[in-house]
């Protein structure tokens, strides 16, 4: 049975694959990769709205993908790389034990062969 | 501006994270990368109702995450490796622009140092 604990473990990814499931937050997140940048060129290339774009920012930054920092009037927004990690941790983690059952797979399958053949070849 | 190529393209990524942004639907994933498994296996551990299990699955299958067959009246169901691999890809290409970025400030900073030193040490 999942438990509370391992449910508030998964909030964060809760947060952070929903952030990563709209394209216009994703394009935020491309272009925040390259570099800071103030909220209005982060709005600028996408076909929404000021009000819409900022909405966007307030999930990236809720899932702790984007911190933001005032300055004067200019907003400037930068990635937080160490969100993105958790992300790619979770799913590296399933490769491993999808590749991890393969081998283990390949190795019972070796166990069936009638010869210990190194090559397998015959002549 | 981002045109409708584009939009096409992330059409999976969206349904991906999606289908990723619900911890029931990653406990499936999890115990799917450990093997196919049926449907009632799946659902056992979850504090959710079979219906409900059965609506999540469907989100899996619709992000192409997982597949199903039905063989007499069991349905097993079993991990799409390849479509995670495209979330990690995207994930890993945000970090390998992010990686670059500071490797080029590091060459900036390099280049305002006063003097050629190699190794930084005085003596």
């Amino acid at each position: 049975m999942i438990d509370k604990h391992m449910l508030n473990q998964s909030a964060d990814l809760n947060l952070l694959f929903h952030a990563l499931a709209d394209p216009w937050r994703r394009a935020m997140v491309e272009r925040l990769s390259r570099g800071p940048a103030p909220v209005s060129e982060l709005a600028r290339p996408l076909p929404i709205s000021l009000p819409a774009a900022l909405q966007h920012l307030g999930v990236l930054q809720a899932a702790g993908l984007v911190r933001s920092k005032k300055v004067g009037r200019v907003r400037t927004c930068a990635i937080e790389p160490q969100a993105l990690s958790e992300a790619e941790r979770w799913i590296n983690a399933r490769r491993i034990e999808w590749e991890n059952r393969l081998d283990r797979l390949g190795d019972y399958l070796q166990t069936l062969e009638p010869e210990g053949d190194d090559d397998g070849t015959r002549d």
